[in-house]
């Protein structure tokens, strides 16, 4: 029996880059002591405020169907935040709660893609990217971005690339560089997408994690809300990655549409999870600061441990919950790097090359361990580097 | 901006038939007192002991991401339940775990259907059944039944329809009809697939209420199993329609690629939702007996009821929570009559039209209130049909 093409090209017969984590489990589950700096997941658990605000609700008997599109008063708390951080105007009909960020991804592309419609992302790129892309049968096409530009995309790699395609997909703050686009390069990416009339989605999940500058959300320019379809999460804002709930924002007659999409293929979001998620929302940037605030500190540790290293240089570091080291002084490849690490340190990491092409020789460190062996394992990190300079 | 063909296509402009349940949800909110016999939803809530299950699962830690094809003791726990309740053997990879039967349905076409592939379902249908084909691209084929064959779809019709066709979905017990398709309707269907080298997608969600007869899961036919993909969920069985989990039962090969698939379209199930799906189950037999008694009861008032009526013909009820009556000798179409059975008695049901057009002139019946008042609800119904054909 044949499957589908869509969905068997989704991989593409490929490895998806989890080669590394996966050997690092396979080990643990053997009874290895292995440190994994792998995974996007925060070292805490959803407040149990948060899970008390659920289960209130559950037993409330708020177990039923509800409403597609999301709560009202979710998708107006939704909008508030919006509105708020970005200054640009919001209202509930701009909003669309899904399950899940990865929900929002599929449901932007899908709203905006027929079959063989190009479609554009940055390298590097968040693991499933791609996958969302060839799933729809677009024709994807990345945009390379280089290590000496803090990984920022260019104006001319983005209009090279923008010619007939339809969507350009844009992360930031990124995972997985930890680089948050400048001001100059939201304002690039925005007048690629008006010259080429491009609709431009936007993954903000991280907007609340920012170290360095700040997270301009391209909504918020001029005329550009119009063709912009944002992707939300409560996962990394508010450590509530297991709860799969997020959202889109997007023009009024997108949204219109998604919701047609999600009548289909999810049929909405418990209710007792968007309770959840509205009780977090209105206990306001505390919580969420609350939430950041150890990735904060343990970049600055990061900071300190590799400022005297030549064998290790740290893409400088301004938001999300990622370091992206380039490893290339010591010769090797990252997949090569992130496997000897493994092998020798017992530390995993994921390489570059998991992420596309722009990265190799870089690893990305995800700083989700307490501090102390954090700190711990990058100085044992940048000992190896050393050590492979040095033979 | 432009959107995409497949989501605008997705409810081709029409009506979604929901017109009548919206008017009645208006109504109530002014104030008026509506009877709604409309929505597949209990009159019960979830469980009180599997919402603990649920609560103990999050405030215990479970908050995580959990595994895209779902926690490996609930796919067991699923994939034992069907074996038991098929005979036909079953394992964990056999099972994908998804956000609801709604998220199967859409994963089984997405991997079974590529762009302009023939898919067929049978009329009347679930209101999303068009919009998920639609939604992909398909071209969507229905295979008419009718009243007199107690909406059992004929060997005629299905092989006049499976001629260059992928897919047959098919829904038993069904709704809206309320009827269990026989052992001799599956395998005609079964023999159909086989000789046009079909998918067989089957919807089974009502399969713990069956009232008379059997059923008769497609993948337990004789080499059936390998172009067999079930859609199972917990919403109906054990009252969990919120909660938003079901599962996909398919070949190894099939899981394989939709678990690619939940990878970009959802990212996995929420993991303190899986453990409180896996408590239900454990509870065994008796708690899903609990949960589809008052169908039961409500079936054998309506057989009551309407008895010594000519002004209603009851399509004999097998199984679901659904009432499928035929109201044509009251020389109204399904939807006049249900507008003015709101209008005059203050009772919503659903016109048979909402369902394709093989159910004209009928009206579907929800049995989710309480016997007292669904009984009474049933005889102004009927006094109300009688009224029609006596002015």
């Amino acid at each position: 029996m044949q499957l589908s093409n869509r969905i068997n090209n989704i991989t593409m017969g490929c490895s998806d880059g989890w080669d590394v984590f996966l050997r690092a489990r396979r080990m643990i589950a053997a009874g290895q002591d292995v440190i994994e700096l792998t995974i996007g997941e925060h070292d805490i658990r959803t407040d149990p405020t948060i899970l008390a605000a659920m289960n209130q609700s559950a037993v409330g008997g708020n177990t039923g169907y509800a409403l597609v599109p999301g709560n009202q008063n979710l998708r107006e708390a939704v909008a508030a935040r919006i509105q708020s951080r970005t200054g640009t105007p919001t209202s509930w009909r701009n909003i669309m709660i899904t399950p899940g960020g990865q929900s929002a991804l599929f449901s932007a592309h899908m709203a905006t893609l027929d079959e063989g419609d190009t479609a554009l992302y940055c390298d590097p790129h968040y693991t499933t990217y791609p996958g969302v892309l060839r799933a729809l049968g677009a024709k994807t096409v990345s945009i390379p971005t280089r290590s000496s530009d803090d990984f920022q995309p260019r104006t001319g790699p983005l209009n090279a690339a923008a010619r007939g395609a339809k969507t350009l997909l844009i992360n930031s703050p990124n995972n997985p560089t930890g680089v948050v686009y400048s001001r100059e390069t939201m304002q690039n990416i925005a007048q690629t997408c008006k010259d080429h009339d491009l609709w431009l989605i936007s993954d903000e999940v991280y907007d609340t994690q920012v170290w360095r500058g700040s997270h301009t959300s391209p909504r918020s320019l001029p005329d550009l809300a119009e063709r912009t379809i944002v992707i939300g999460s409560m996962s990394k804002s508010h450590a509530m990655t297991g709860s799969r709930i997020g959202w889109l924002v997007a023009p009024e007659a997108v949204i219109q549409r998604t919701c047609d999409l999600a009548t289909v293929v999810t049929y909405g979001v418990a209710g007792f999870v968007q309770d959840a998620a509205l009780f977090a929302l209105k206990q306001g940037e505390a919580l969420e600061t609350k939430v950041a605030a150890p990735f904060a500190r343990r970049r600055k540790l990061a900071l300190d441990v590799l400022k005297d290293t030549n064998a290790v240089r740290m893409i400088p570091a301004s938001g999300a919950m990622y370091l992206m080291l380039d490893i290339r002084a010591t010769g090797l490849s990252g997949d090569d790097f992130a496997n000897a690490l493994l092998d020798t340190e017992k530390i995993a990491v994921m390489p570059g090359e998991s992420f596309g092409t722009c990265a190799a020789g870089h690893v990305r460190v995800a700083m989700t361990i307490d501090d102390a062996r954090f700190e711990a394992a990058l100085r044992r990190l940048a000992g190896f580097a050393q050590s492979q300079i040095d033979t």
